[in-house]
């Protein structure tokens, strides 16, 4: 007997659930968590069931595909490890994070590489027998430096997740459409305030009395892509940028961490740039 | 075509979803909302969906329970305003609040009275139109001043929920067991820290950085009943207990008034001295 | 033996809290709380004391200023309550939460008078014995509207704050400017995120996990003045533009009101677009 | 030119702040920040200081002492890192943000040694190139097992602070004694609540809404000594205890590096039970 997670994404109708739990009664599994949601704005129908049975992966998704409408997405996964890229630059809050929990046990996770464009984290990453690869962003061209780092991403066979934990160089259009929907980035403000360079020093300059981070998987347009996780702080007058700065990274850190779990679970719908999670 | 709310509690087995739909299907009913929740460790299962349809409530109550395991609790419920009695002490802003949201129209609710045991806070209450009733406890033995507010409550012919918005005087088993379930609370502390009197003054003597507010329902332990809501608010050593008082009577009242509004929704459900709240 | 609250406002320099210590000393009076703050980006320091004693306010004004820097700014008030006008719309929560407020005594302020371009609100504010002014913009231009606006405010002697309780029309520059550091707004979003018209909208296009209300001063930039106060809560997939809307409400007044107090207590001081908050 | 951190804790009387500032001035020091409280109740007056100068340490605390009440406890302190020995069990997350931390040079302090009663964390600790120190508490008296620990920790010649990281064996009075307001716990609940053996079962069998973490220094009644931080977070009907547990990992290594943090930083005065933190 085994778990098993079903994820459908589909057109809302009438009898959707009828139609989902007859085949889960029919395929005699045991319903241990259902989380449905409609947006009847986008007349769109989700769900995530976690089942409980002895059961062939591929004829409970057949089954599924041909009871339900034309175009559904149906996905029938047998949890597993997933393989994680994390990128970063020279920041260490974020990674160690990341690192500490994968040492725990605590992800679903192989992390198969650091990719950084600096050597500073390597010491860091190497005491934990993860392999490190810098590959330098200076004298390359953009498109040049993002080629190596694409290589070696895709020197792996399979990489489920890459995770930019403070990785403060911008990716370009081809960068992100070669892994669409997998990139996981941490931004250091409440988003959509704050898009761009150094977001504690136009928190600052704006006086706010809450700082901010917020996940998001990345798309073509900065900072713009569909949210996971937000979380905020709060700060007063004697807060200057650095300080916010450092108190940012506790939040920072905890809003990727929890971004990657959700991820790493299967809990994640994307759609229409924004996030459904269960 | 009307929203129906349907709530079912009952003993966990496999097919529960898949019998509740197909009666869902069978009544040409669309699924606007689903909720359940499995809770293994006590074998048991609860659900409350909103369906959107055309249907008798007598029939689809039966439908439910014919298809379901014996014992099992089914609700079929169309929204209505459900009738309210708030009972306070000398404190407005648990009360006050809950006036103005009534006034908004946010609560699903009518006010049939209220009940305090002193006579301050009838200017407001009677701002509102709404009937103030002072029973003074004075020279009265409890068993007496409780008798006097029994019989203003049974006054009215249905009384849904009694709500202590600050009724600062300790209810008798009489009392609560003649309303089970249905007094809902604010405790002036994140329960199960500080009960009983002046957890302000508790508070500041064990010198806490957060305080909080509790919303449960009243059982015959002291603010020992299931828990509905709770939330907390950051303090400091500045803080007398005076000042902790002042700043608490914000979340009190939020508080207060989610919890109310979950039950006017038929959100709660209530068992092993627990919520499950949808 | 009376409590006043010092002020001090100036460029920073070695010894200032030496020589207002120093001051304080010679008129014998105690210092029940003290509060300062340099900014050294700026050279700026700021002050705020509560003291106790017996003293002649302008005496003790002219001490201070005598051996403080040029160009310091000194105030040194006897607590008293403040003038309000309250402007709205049409939503009761924020006004009715200041409403209460005042009714229990909790605000160091006389509501002179409620504004609205609608007489929705009449029939709660007149409960409460508050003068309610209804000023219809229609078939008027903004600037024949704001005249009236401020003609109405102005028939009152003296006003402290001009509070906008959801107040849902823009204010020109004259207006801003005629009430310059004495308008206080709500802003239903977490700025700069979503400034303008409905943010909450804004806020489910964007697919965020948080909504958020910040109060601040206005000025004649839509939604940029100094912040005051900022506080966020937590949705997901599930709120419709319309779900935030209403659960943004409690963290609308409740930032507004405490945004208000604030001001009352005299704990604000404004520079460079920010706030200083003892 | 240098900054020192001056740290005042006596008895309030008029003119402490005249005096202390007078002394400031006389040593021409410039003033970077301060901080006062008055606990009326109790008569306490508190301060730190952080000033900017050019000063022998030795003579501005006999300045401050001659002028100051008698019994007032005066210390300047130059910052420098402090050293700390951890103590922990099993658990890694605690641990492993000291550790990330330290490593990105965060922290105050050096990590002299970690103390485990298993060898499970040597792996983790090893990576640092931090001393780690099985000291198995099995086939030993309690207080046999404390000795071997104290007798390690008193090998090293000054220790600031021993850190409980998750430290899951109750202290002995001899113990707590030894190392008076030195040992810095992590409690995995808002205390008062749930002290004592397996806080997150009692949570769950109590049904709360919130979980939480205390970090406090330890005395000699369990779970009851001056609490330093406090945070909590929301939890719901479907949080089985060790869901609780799990999540609950966030809260505490935050709370316990904030508190750890602000000890550093010679922010924290201990009395009456309680912290006064600047």
């Amino acid at each position: 007997m085994s778990q098993y997670r079903v994820l459908i994404d589909t057109n809302d109708e009438k009898g959707l659930v009828y139609k989902v739990s007859t085949v889960f009664f029919n395929f005699n599994l045991n319903i241990l968590s259902n989380s449905e949601f409609v947006d009847k704005e986008n007349n769109k129908f989700f769900m995530r069931s976690v089942v409980d049975g002895d059961v062939n992966l591929e004829e409970l998704n057949d089954a599924l595909v041909d009871i339900l409408p034309k175009n559904t997405s149906v996905e029938v996964i047998a949890p597993k490890k997933k393989n994680i890229i994390i990128m970063a630059t020279k920041e260490m809050h974020a990674l160690g994070d990341i690192l500490i929990r994968h040492e725990a046990g605590e992800l679903e996770a192989n992390i198969l590489a650091v990719i950084s464009n600096y050597d500073k984290l390597e010491s860091l990453v190497s005491k934990f027998g993860i392999p490190y690869v810098t590959i330098s962003h200076e004298n390359l061209e953009r498109a040049e430096h993002e080629t190596k780092i694409m290589e070696s991403i895709d020197s792996h066979k399979e990489v489920d997740y890459v995770v930019l934990a403070k990785y403060m160089r911008i990716l370009t259009p081809r960068f992100v459409e070669a892994y669409e929907d997998k990139i996981i980035n941490i931004h250091h403000s409440f988003l959509p305030a704050f898009i761009g360079a150094n977001p504690y020093k136009q928190a600052y300059d704006r006086g706010v009395k809450i700082i901010g981070a917020t996940s998001h998987f990345v798309n073509n347009n900065l900072d713009e892509g569909p949210i996971i996780a937000q979380e905020v702080i709060h700060v007063d007058h004697a807060y200057g940028w650095k300080d916010m700065q450092r108190k940012g990274k506790d939040v920072e850190k905890i809003v990727l961490s929890r971004a990657l779990k959700l991820a790493l679970e299967d809990r994640i719908f994307v759609y229409a740039n924004k996030t459904v999670i269960f």
